[in-house]
């Protein structure tokens, strides 16, 4: 392991769902599109991904033979590697813009969950479609145990459910955007609590009262070592799903998270729950991308 | 704060006190060498140092005049700015001479702390002296506090003292080598131990039974939000002062730290306890330092 490979390769650090510079999710994206996969272990690219100590980091790889896919995309935490992740989604498809020139204005991403397709959109926004949207109900044990030892005397307005988006997220209603904010969860609860059940963390939101289509959206998932993500993709993904249970929508409903102020930072994430004309129910995540620090990695 | 500077400036990622890549300590450089430091606003520092995500970002400024240094450093953690640190010292000089082109052998960082200085060994290696090592006694309840709620059970061969070396750690000193890797904390009852004695943290070391010249030893600060500091240059600083006070060397001595294998990673730090022929004594501390990411960094 404490071998080079010898490779300088292209290397982006992308701000993302943010529109203030710093405000956002960094993502690490390593091009290694010119590099066969089989010559790089899984040992360095955990070397890599825990070194960086972002939340995910990224390598971009040619796409696997007729998948139909731009690239594939594998996604590291610091300890493991995940099937699929939002923030990385959205920019490590920036990074690969960048670093081809692409004008394309769609895209489809290669990586554990399936292929997920990406659009570019008028503003710049990149935007993907969710391909795992799994709503499980909890039991009564488990929804008693995030209430009486994981939220601090939060009311709940509704019931929590499960949704396994890639991350399992349970997701959680308060009545308003400012109860969100406001809310303490204990970490320690909360972190043996998801290990025990073998959930991700917990999305908690409220809506905006004199808005319904804004939303204040918080993450927490210390039983993988994140006490609080900033911007979480996967997390507006799990909660446009609840919110379709929940609310029972029958057409098309679009609303906009704010996530990360209480972390001093704006995140904004765009959601889109789309009802086709045939009855299927789609679910889009948008927001804007950008690279701050472009160069090169040694690996 | 949303704003941009407009400024693109060089920047490196720098792993420190390792022979292997991604098995260091990583410092995030930023070179505003050509930038006016008015210029840029401490919110703005701040932001950047967050958005890291990295345990020290540091910038480069022109020094102050009349400092005599060659450089004014700016140490900051995701949520402070601190007046010195090792690791950072010795990546950001290594990124100095990367990004200046020098030649020279010695060089003079001025820093809150105050100015240190530093030298390129033959083997390349970068090592500076500490300017601050103040050793202060520990009050029996503060002993005792840390031994019976933050040691889960770990025997410890002499009373712990704090040593002031910029951050302030409490120094902990066990049988041997294999019980300080093997060693566990309790992490939230030292977070709070340590705010409440206004301590950074732990350091915890034990000799290699079979050579003098050999420590293991590991970074504990969970009361600044790092449960466990990879390799830590003020650690070892910290713990060169306290085996001078515990052994009474009364001539120079030399060793070499191990830290980190339980994060798997491999960091080696060179100490030199330099007694001079005037009865002073110094403290040394080196390692080797390679900037694996070199880029650009939009601020």
């Amino acid at each position: 392991m404490g071998d080079m490979l010898g490779l300088t390769v292209p290397f982006k650090q992308v701000d993302v769902f943010t529109f203030n510079p710093y405000k956002g999710n960094p993502v690490a994206v390593i091009n290694l599109l010119d590099v066969e996969e089989s010559s790089v272990s899984q040992e360095k690219l955990q070397a890599i991904a825990t070194w960086t100590n972002l939340s995910e980091t990224t390598f971009l790889f040619k796409p696997s033979e007729n998948s139909g896919a731009d690239y594939k995309l594998r996604i590291l935490t610091p300890v493991n590697e995940l099937p699929f992740a939002g923030h990385p989604t959205v920019g490590s498809c920036q990074a690969f813009i960048e670093f081809t020139g692409s004008a394309k204005k769609s895209f489809k991403q290669e990586c554990i969950a399936g292929i997920v397709p990406l659009t570019v959109l008028e503003d710049g926004s990149i935007g993907f479609q969710a391909i795992r949207t799994s709503l499980i109900d909890l039991s009564d044990n488990e929804v008693e145990s995030y209430q009486a030892k994981a939220m601090l005397g939060i009311d709940l307005i509704a019931r929590p459910k499960l949704l396994d988006v890639g991350p399992a997220w349970v997701v959680l209603l308060v009545k308003d955007n400012k109860t969100c904010y406001d809310a303490e969860v204990d970490y320690s609860s909360l972190g043996e609590l998801s290990k025990k059940f073998g959930h991700c963390g917990i999305i908690l939101a409220g809506q905006d009262p004199s808005d319904e289509h804004k939303y204040e959206m918080r993450a927490f998932a210390p039983g993988e070592g994140v006490l609080e993500d900033p911007v979480c993709g996967s997390g507006s993904v799990a909660l446009a799903r609840y919110l379709q249970d929940h609310f029972n929508f029958n057409k098309s409903f679009h609303f906009v998270i704010s996530q990360g102020g209480r972390l001093n930072r704006a995140g904004r994430i765009s959601v889109q729950i789309e009802h086709s004309s045939d009855g299927a129910i789609k679910y889009h995540v948008s927001g804007k991308a950008r690279a701050l620090v472009s160069g090169t990695i040694a690996i």
